[in-house]
């Protein structure tokens, strides 16, 4: 499955430094605020994405919009619906006849329709991970009582995206720039071009109002709604009445082999059916586990398909601080994740919780960032290059987004490394040392890839 | 089938307005006139491609040549003959010995092979989509009464063509740029070349002539021939006696399932005997069909799977002009296309007969054309960019080039629409309007995508 | 299997003249020396590869490293031993406990692990082409007795490479760059950045030493030993006691049909165990044979299938020298390789023995190189353009490296030649001949793409 890749787009990675990185743009919204990262920095550039940081109030709804990206949203905090409309799928929720009578509507089209349709609508919650086409419509909605956080990672370079780097979105409803908010240059120049044409930003709006009203067979006072020229609530509004169909949630399905890969029959079976979401939270999940050091869980095309398509894949990870007692006899215990490369991704980092020292090697040796990650920062990784990762004493959550559905890592130290899977030989002469040393380097870390800090005096576990 | 999806070069597609161009570069030859459009326009480089027109008289050959990009070639009138050279195929189609003789022709080589030889030869006509490799000679030949007009679409950002943007073309014989021709920037340069070198712009003509002498074991007198510095004939050339061999032309049979994906079983039965044509000008052809409006129909990988590899496909479209009588007594109520953007490819649309008036908006609803178009001209819409296409009171006829080879379109209005899979809820909130409006909305308008242009006073048909 | 066909980054091929070029970059190390071919140059970045020559003498180890772009690398003379570590494969060569025992070995680790443990080791020799993937960690011994001569080639702009297009080597060990050694002007780059920053260049000297020393649970000491900042051998060190084990070297088995393109069941059946070479030295690996002018064996995914993973494919050809009687009798009588462009990828050919005569061909037919090859020299002829090689009195051999790994070419002569699947009124008008002239065209070079030099008289062999 790794014979097939499309290419990304080749971009300038002459990367001398990285930096954590804060989102630096931030637009206010009726129920919510939208944070960007500036697109304009070499490690993004490099990268070839955008990231996005979402904080939408309880009742709050993200405006139906298309990106010209595939994107991974993390749910940070929260929970809510997903709507994704994926052209030609059927509409298959739909409320019974009856139950709109007892509400009392006995409009026409009720009648003629048995109560509203419309295409699947999903739930997540925090710890989910979504993965969302580009081109498709979708809008997010928070139906629980806590804000419901998003960091979305849209990789611009991505094949499916024929435009070029630049992030754009589509907004098909609403007033997305009104006036007076701040925003990034991108989103500014938008607003100035709104501005000068006196225009919403919405797409319909770009249309002649009298062909809008002819293509819905609709009055033109409809048409002026839909404009939403007068509309000053931004990209998230607050939604009160909300009563939209969905089944319980149930917690989601595990991972069952021999049934995730179904073969292409038709657009039915696999794009309108598919899913869409992994949950990577839960610790029982976890692919790597250390009782003392922390756990990794991974999500790749095999367990979640449409990142095949999408050419994306995430790996979320928990370094655990070391407890009080060790602190205060060793000093610094705290985890550590074994120095590694992605072999064929870049990997973009973003600190959920907790913080934690990172330290990051380019080619020919040279350090390009050494120093303290905290929550709600995002740094990049490229490609190639090589990471340690260490818990503070707080410990760090974080979620990392990597440019590849089967991203590969190759790890310097530990059972899984490089250097263990060299002969002694190898070893002892490019290093100049013994047999000895050889052995040690080789197998004084018994531990996979995240290691318990405390350091052993020999190479049993 | 989506998931391995091969990216195109990324460019740059800072779009602010397009145009409906006319080629501007002309060239004419013995036997037609080729004609360019300009390659430095903003929407062609975004969109990666370049486009050619050509003007073939009955008994016009176009001399072989292969170009560096894939292409789709759509017959826009007239019938013809093509002749696509792929390496290491068989030479299947044979004149009978016995015929050669009653010819008259007793030569060596006749007697010994058994008259001509040669790879398959294939028939068009009006309607046709040609769908043709990079790299591969080709040669077009008129065998009709009338004159032979193509349009074709050149995919120089396809990931087949591993050289840069710069559409090229190497002719195998003649001398494609005579002196006291115009054409092309690009053109005049490879001409000012020709002329500083005294060569005709064949590559033959490049090498040693005695070098080729030697290789094909003839004459320097016939190397000369080859060279064709002396020919004055241009690209496209009068061959007055023409008969090659060619079964019976038939209508193309009609698409099977699960006939069309043949498994690659080597080379004799994928790419030797590849399908390259579908007929796409029979109204019975039609994918999707409104009898007051207009008909569309799709050509993808699904029904022809050469353009799997060549990764494009086509779309034709016609929207009806209403009748007289509606006109007069409605106002203009000629066929609208539902408004729509294509979610994963650019679409290079062009209007083979009537006119219309297109409208169409970019990212941030800023609207990027409003205008007619009419027959001979051209416009490109790039991916996620939103576009209405309306009938002229001529009604309208189009071919609409994609660089996908599953390429899909999201509309905005109509049955299948973004706004109709949205719940109620959604729409209500996003555009603040009742329910009853927000049922208007999604029923109003019950047809597909090809909107008759009446206005209904109820959302049934 | 041509239809997924990932791209390259597109790249700037406005190429006016080629050149045979040599390297022009030296490294000297302990026990060898590395030769880059100018990075910068015109052609090299049409193609989007580099080109390096190791020259690696008797006990000669290159140290561990990986690179940012697949390779392919021949192997001109000499013998070896390759490592190549692939994440999360089994140590599967051990040595028996016993035996490390009667060495008089008896540490800890020799006690507890039964002798040395390590991912495979595979042997090479003269002839063998390499297919080795980005990202994974590798080194080269030479366990022969003459000295070891590897030209390799770099896909940068391959799709797996997602850094820009320069090429890029990641050191495991050692000190790459020390001082007073001359490079490239990249490697001059590092080499500064080096000095400034007083580092070895292999990246675990990036690192904070108390880090390392934590994650491999050894000392400081061992540590400094790892950095290897006072290492003054360069990449290429002199190992003498190196009893790696490896089982005895057997000839490569041959090509069998069907067993060849594995299903990807997981890592350890398709990775891990993956052949990564083939031998096209032996006469009898020849796919074109003519006795009279030479063979070439094609190395294709078909028969290597890891290949298809990297999309590179490969071409050794020998033409032979005429013998000294048609020398003397007729002049020049050297075999002549057709006139050929390559139909979907850029060829990078390297001049392995002898010298020859070059004549390439680009679009309009301009001449862009004429003239003497020789052994050691490298010539990048682009996609679509034409070339005839023609042995010189030494005769030639070289091999041609492919940026696709299903390269297709198109002979104009011979009896596979685009001109014998033409029709022959196509030919007759084209090129305004008779009837007659076009059947010498045809027929007159009855060999396939390999032709002796002697001009015959007839068409029959």
């Amino acid at each position: 499955q790794q014979q097939h890749r499309p290419a990304r787009a080749k971009t300038d990675c002459q990367i001398q430094s990285l930096n954590a990185r804060e989102p630096t743009r931030k637009f206010d919204s009726e129920a919510g605020t939208t944070e960007f990262w500036e697109r304009d920095l070499e490690e993004f550039e490099c990268a070839g994405v955008a990231a996005v940081r979402n904080n939408i109030q309880p009742q709050g709804l993200l405006l139906p919009h298309y990106n010209n990206a595939p994107q991974l949203i993390y749910i940070v905090q929260g929970r809510g619906l997903l709507g994704l409309v994926i052209p030609g799928c059927a509409e298959t929720f739909e409320t019974p006849q009856s139950e709109r009578r007892t509400r009392g509507e006995q409009s026409r089209e009720a009648e003629s329709h048995g109560g509203d349709r419309h295409q699947k609508v999903r739930q997540f919650q925090q710890g989910d991970v979504l993965a969302l086409p580009a081109g498709f419509t979708l809008w997010l909605y928070n139906n629980g009582q806590e804000n419901l956080v998003t960091v979305a990672l849209l990789d611009t370079a991505n094949p499916i995206n024929q435009l070029d780097l630049e992030f754009r979105h589509f907004f098909l409803a609403g007033n997305p720039h009104p006036k007076g908010l701040s925003g990034s240059r991108y989103e500014e120049e938008i607003k100035s071009r709104s501005e000068q044409h006196l225009q919403s930003g919405n797409f319909i709006d770009g249309y002649d109002p009298d062909l809008i009203a002819k293509v819905f067979n609709v009055d033109r006072e409809l048409v002026t709604r839909l404009e939403g020229r007068e509309d000053q609530r931004g990209q998230i509004i607050r939604a009160e009445r909300f009563d939209v169909l969905s089944p319980e949630f149930e917690q989601e399905q595990p991972y069952r082999p021999g049934r995730e890969r179904p073969r292409p029959n038709g657009l039915e079976q696999t794009i309108c059916t598919m899913r869409l979401r992994e949950n990577l939270g839960r610790p029982s999940r976890a692919d790597v586990y250390n009782p003392r050091g922390g756990r990794v869980s991974t999500l790749n095309s095999n367990k979640l398909p449409i990142l095949n398509w999408l050419q994306l894949s995430a790996e979320r990870g928990v370094l655990y601080q070391a407890s009080l007692y060790l602190r205060l006899i060793y000093g610094n215990r705290n985890a550590v994740m074994a120095p590694y490369w992605n072999t064929n991704a870049h990997s973009i980092i973003y600190i959920i919780r907790g913080n934690g020292r990172f330290q990051v090697v380019g080619d020919a040796g040279n350090s390009v960032f050494d120093g303290e990650v905290k929550e709600g920062q995002m740094i990049i990784v490229p490609q190639n290059f090589a990471i340690v990762k260490k818990a503070g004493d707080q410990g760090l959550e974080y979620i990392a987004f990597k440019t590849n559905d089967q991203a590969m890592t190759n790890p310097l130290a530990g059972r899984l490394s490089a250097i263990r899977a060299m002969p002694e030989e190898v070893l002892m002469n490019s290093y100049q040392i013994s047999r000895q040393d050889a052995r040690r380097l080789k197998y004084n870390r018994e531990e996979a890839t995240v290691f318990a800090g405390r350091r052993s005096t020999g190479h049993s576990t």
